[in-house]
Order: C-alpha cells, then sequence, then structure tokens
C-alpha cells in the first residue's frame, strides 16, 4: 500500500531503521529512535517527525551524535530515581530508557523519575507518551536545553533559558490526552517559519534587543538576538517564566549539568516522570475522572459554533489513526530529503 | 514588641493556636495550621494568610470542617507513594502532612508523593514549601477543588474547572525561589475584588455566559455564570487549558474522587511531590545551578528601568524577612476580626 507518497508503517520503519543502522547505530538504537520519530510524524509534528532523520545522522556522521547504546551511562539508580549520562547519544533512545526506568519504579511503588543530561536532540514529546497511557500509566516529560538562551524573564529584556516543554500523556477510558507545551508564549521554530515566509507574527510574543515588544521576527532574529516572551506574554508572564524555571530546576537542575557548565554543543536535559494510578485510587477511579472530565470539556459551547472545543491531543490521534489506516503521506521534499539520505548511504530509495 | 498593630511572631503563634485549640482543634492540628496560615501572611498573600483564621474556626464551629488529626485517614502507603482521605479536616494539617510523607520518600529514594482527597481549604500553596527547600529539597504542590468549576476549556464558554495551581520551591544557595502561579489567567479572588471594587479587570480575561471576553468582572458574576480564561489567554490559552488539565490528574484523578462524584462541599484534592536532588546530580550541583540561573535572571536588563527583573518569591522573602526582623504589622480590620473570634471563644485579644 505505498500509493502517491502514501506509506504503511511498516515500510517506513524498515526504510528509516536500515537508514539509522547503515549511519552506524546500534540495531535497537535505530528501533527506538524511529519509532519515536516516526510516531511524531503519525501524530502530525511535521517539524519533529521524520524531517529530524536526515539531521540525525548529519549529526551521527560530523561525530557530534553518537548512537552507541552502551554510551548511554546510568550514572546513579535508587531503584525509582536515576541519573543517566546521555553523552550526546540520540536523543529519542535515551528518553526511551529514561521512561522505561521511571515506569519500573511505577509499577514497583506508585512513581519513578529518570533525569537524562547532554542527551541529543530528543524531537516530539509527544510522541513518547502512548505507549506508558495504553498500560494505564500517567507519563511526563520536561525538557531544556542549558546551551540555549532565547527566552526573557519577566519583565526583562535579554533572552536567557529555552521554552522548556511539559508534556503529559493521560490515560482515560478511550484515547489518552496527550498535551506538549512550552513555557513561552511560541517556540523558535514558528518565529523562524514566520521569518522565512516573510509574515508577521500572530501575536506580539517576540522582544527586541531594545525591550520593545513586536510581532516582528526580525526582532527576533537581530544582533544582539531578541527574545521570546515567556507563556502569558505582556500582561501575565510571570506565570509562564515561574514555570520555566521550575522546568530548568526539574532538568538541567536535578541534572547537575547546565547553564553554570557554559555547554557549547547542543543537548538536552531531559526529565521522565511516570506514575501508576493504582498506588493511590485505582485505574478505574482515575480513568472514570479522567472520562468525566473529557466529556466535561468536549460538552463546552464553542466560541466558534465552526470549531468544537477540543481536547489536548486530539487533533493528532486522529491523523495518526487516518494515517495508521489508510498510510502516511509524505510531502514531496521530505521523500526527496529521505531518499537523498538514502542513496548517500547506498541504500533502495522509497518507491 | 507590639507598638501600633505590630506582633512578633511568637505572640500572634501563640494567638492563633489558642483560637484553634478552644475551637476543638487538636494541639498537632493547631499548631501546623497556624504555622501555614502565619507563613502566608509573612509571605505577604494577605487573602490567604490570617484572615483565614476566622473562615476556618467558622467551618469547625458549623460541623463542615473537622479539626482531629486522627480523622485523617492514610489510605494507601507504599513507602514512595501514598493517598490521605482527608474527610475534611483543616486543609493545612492535611497537606503539611502529605508533604512529610513526600520528602520521607524522597529522603529514601530520591522521590516521594502523597494524594490527599477531601482536605478543607488549603490556603496558601507558597507557605507550605520553604521548610523543605531549608533541607535542600524541591518541594511542590498541586491542587484542584471537584466541586468548584469557573474556568473555561480553551476555546470554550461554559466554566468546568478550577485555576489548579502549581507551587513549588527550588533550593539555591541563598533564599529559595518559590513559586506560586495558577493555570488560571487570574483567580476568582482578584474578579471579586474588582467587582467589590468597582473596577474593571486590568486585562480582558473573563468570559460572558454568552461567549464574549470582557474585562469587566460583572460579566463572571451573572446568571448564569461567566468563565476565566485558562492561562495564555484568548491567544495561547491552549497551554494553560492543557496544564489545568495535567493538574486535575495529578489531583483529582490520583485521588479518584473528583468532578464525577459531584461532591458538593467545597474540598481540595492536593498532591505533594518531592525531590531530593542529592539521587541525581547532587545537591551541590544543583544548587550551583539553580544559583547561577538566579543570577543570570536578575542581571536581565529590565523593561522598565524602575522595575528591577526578579525572582519568583522573592518579593515575599522579602517581606517576610522584614516582618521577622520588625513585627508583622496587621490590618485594623483582620485585628478586629481575629480578636472578634477571641472575643467569642471567651479567649484575651490582641493588644
Amino acid at each position: 500500500m505505498t500509493q502517491a507518497n502514501r506509506y504503511d508503517v511498516q515500510t517506513l520503519t524498515a526504510f528509516v531503521e536500515q537508514l539509522f543502522e547503515k549511519s552506524g547505530a546500534d540495531a535497537e538504537v535505530a528501533r527506538v529512535v524511529t519509532r519515536v520519530l516516526l510516531e511524531g510524524e503519525l501524530l502530525g509534528h511535521r517539524t519533529h517527525g521524520l524531517n529530524l532523520v536526515s539531521r540525525y545522522i548529519g549529526g551521527m556522521q560530523s561525530g557530534q551524535v553518537k548512537a552507541r547504546a552502551q554510551m548511554l551511562e546510568q550514572v546513579s539508580d535508587s531503584g525509582i530515581s536515576s541519573l543517566f549520562d546521555g553523552h550526546y547519544v540520540l536523543g529519542p533512545y535515551c528518553v526511551s530508557r529514561a521512561l522505561d526506568s521511571a515506569a519500573k519504579g511505577a509499577s514497583e511503588q506508585g512513581i519513578g523519575i529518570a533525569v537524562v543530561r547532554r542527551a541529543s536532540h530528543i524531537g516530539c514529546l509527544a510522541a513518547y507518551l502512548k505507549p506508558f497511557t495504553d498500560r494505564g500509566l500517567v507519563a511526563m516529560v520536561y525538557s531544556s536545553d542549558p546551551s540555549v538562551g532565547i527566552v526573557s524573564a519577566h519583565g526583562g529584556i535579554d533572552p536567557i533559558y529555552t521554552p522548556n516543554p511539559i508534556a503529559a500523556g493521560i490515560p482515560t477510558q478511550g484515547e489518552p490526552i496527550l498535551l506538549d507545551v512550552s513555557m513561552s508564549t511560541v517556540t523558535l521554530a514558528m518565529v523562524g517559519q514566520c521569518r522565512d515566509a516573510g509574515t508577521a507574527l500572530p501575536h506580539p510574543v517576540v522582544m527586541s534587543n531594545e525591550g520593545r515588544v513586536s510581532n516582528d521576527p526580525n526582532d527576533f532574529f537581530s544582533t544582539p538576538s531578541g527574545s521570546i516572551l515567556p507563556l502569558g506574554g505582556e500582561a501575565f508572564g510571570h506565570k509562564g517564566f515561574a514555570l520555566a524555571i521550575l522546568v530548568e530546576a526539574l532538568t538541567s537542575g536535578l541534572a547537575g549539568h547546565g547553564r553554570k557548565d557554559g555547554p557549547d554543543q547542543w543537548g538536552a536535559s531531559a526529565t521522565a516522570l511516570v506514575i501508576d494510578p493504582r498506588f493511590f485510587g485505582g485505574l478505574e477511579a482515575f480513568t472514570d475522572e479522567s472520562s468525566f472530565l473529557g466529556k466535561l470539556i468536549l460538552a463546552s459551547r464553542p466560541i466558534d459554533p465552526q470549531r468544537p472545543v477540543r481536547l489536548p491531543g486530539q487533533a493528532g490521534l486522529k491523523l495518526r489513526a487516518q494515517a495508521l489506516a489508510q498510510g502516511l503521506s509524505l510531502t514531496p521534499k521530505l521523500r526527496e530529503d529521505l531518499n537523498q539520505t538514502a542513496r548517500q548511504l547506498q541504500l533502495p530509495e522509497l518507491p
């Protein structure tokens, strides 16, 4: 079933795994990284899906990004809490291992946590969650990157920290609720897209290097650079700012590796936190509650009758189901990008 | 040192403890509740400080609020994870016990969590944190109240859930960073204050019952009632909305007691999560990082030169230090309110 740029997941999985393996990744690493990137693509996060394949492989070829499972070092382990040093191994492998470790703790004592320092780029946070919600677990991922500063403190001009996302998967009686939000108004990707398209940002969310709030992406891409406002914007940015500091503490802070170390290589600090509702009020009571809340929300009268209220993750899960049923559609640009990598590695191309 | 409405903490502590004990609280409960309310007052959270004393005692007198330590039931305990049923015992006692339980888990295995259902009103979340940061622990409190719905879903009109705050205490080499933010644009208290003062809200953060965004507090206090917009407002409310759902899941969801049960009595679901950095990169590396980040933030060029950038909790901790040095100043209204309760209980008044 590979009609006109539509591919079934098995075909794409085998193709992408081969690219990673031929580039030098261990089979296990290739398998896990492929699964996470493909899941991001299935959920419709196209900037954080398969278009990362070539970028990751480029990093491996330049030597910055590692792909050996044994390079991911477990620095400490209490059974419930652990710290990994990724040594810049492919991020989706590091984060998946951290989530597995946290889930083991959760299954044993109700909660588990694993912190990773120096993971390479970790992709789409929402892409990690469903295997855990499918097991009735609440899974969370937090992330920051101590080598990058682009978001300002509330009331301040200078760029300090990263958008610091929080993602969470919440089981219900049906599809899970999957949320993945940054503690900034917008992401760097959004500012870059508007700059490239020559359009204004939809809201005044960047600040010029002189402290003027603006919707012009060029006010961010200046020298010295501007900054992105924290979630909440001019009026309520103290909230997003405070939450971003919490994410820094839970990631780079616990990792013991952060801005103080002045890292000059892109590398995520990521924290996985998994909770098993069976140790509290029980899984059935939990999903009764999450499903009840979900129904209450979906029954909200919409402000715009054309746009019914949705739950976080609902749109992505619908895209995912369609792609699984009908095949995943790749843009011609992405297909060509993947095939170029395949040619370079002397592997067969996608049809 | 009780000059003109200034009182030392010892005097106030003894006075408030006596009010609670004479009203029927166990000595231990009176001690803990007094400490939390006084700490809220010291940090400048005057709507969630000592002005709650009379309200709490009123609740005890009407029988809705309980004050016996043994009524707080530990439903489950894995050593690391536990669930308490508060049976409407005074909330500051329930949350303090939950935090102690979570901190014990953190000291043993790096992280601990305790969920409480049916706590009575829990006051100011920031007031719980400093004893834990003083021990080098990261402490978090999440809260929701399944009997109240006032915040709308993003894109929806109807009020669904509570402002669902997240509070966290982060140790540094100096004063801790203390954050306490709701996942709504504003709190109900703010909307009520503007209504009472006859002023507009500073931003358009309420929605009329017909779906019109407004800065008129009366659009909230209508029949049927309006709603408060989630953190992020019209443009970025999907983020505050998603985070609010996460807080519901971590509190009422894990508690196994939430909106599905249709509780008709005010009662908090609260979750305490404590992490010990010693089990990860170490306490010194953690506070090196949090202090470094704090300095970076404080060195930000301010947008308004009259308003230097501050860290979350900094203003409150300054007020606290002043009050500890010079005595805590009570408004005449609060002093009279406390003295009225004292007279009613046939106890000596504050001078």
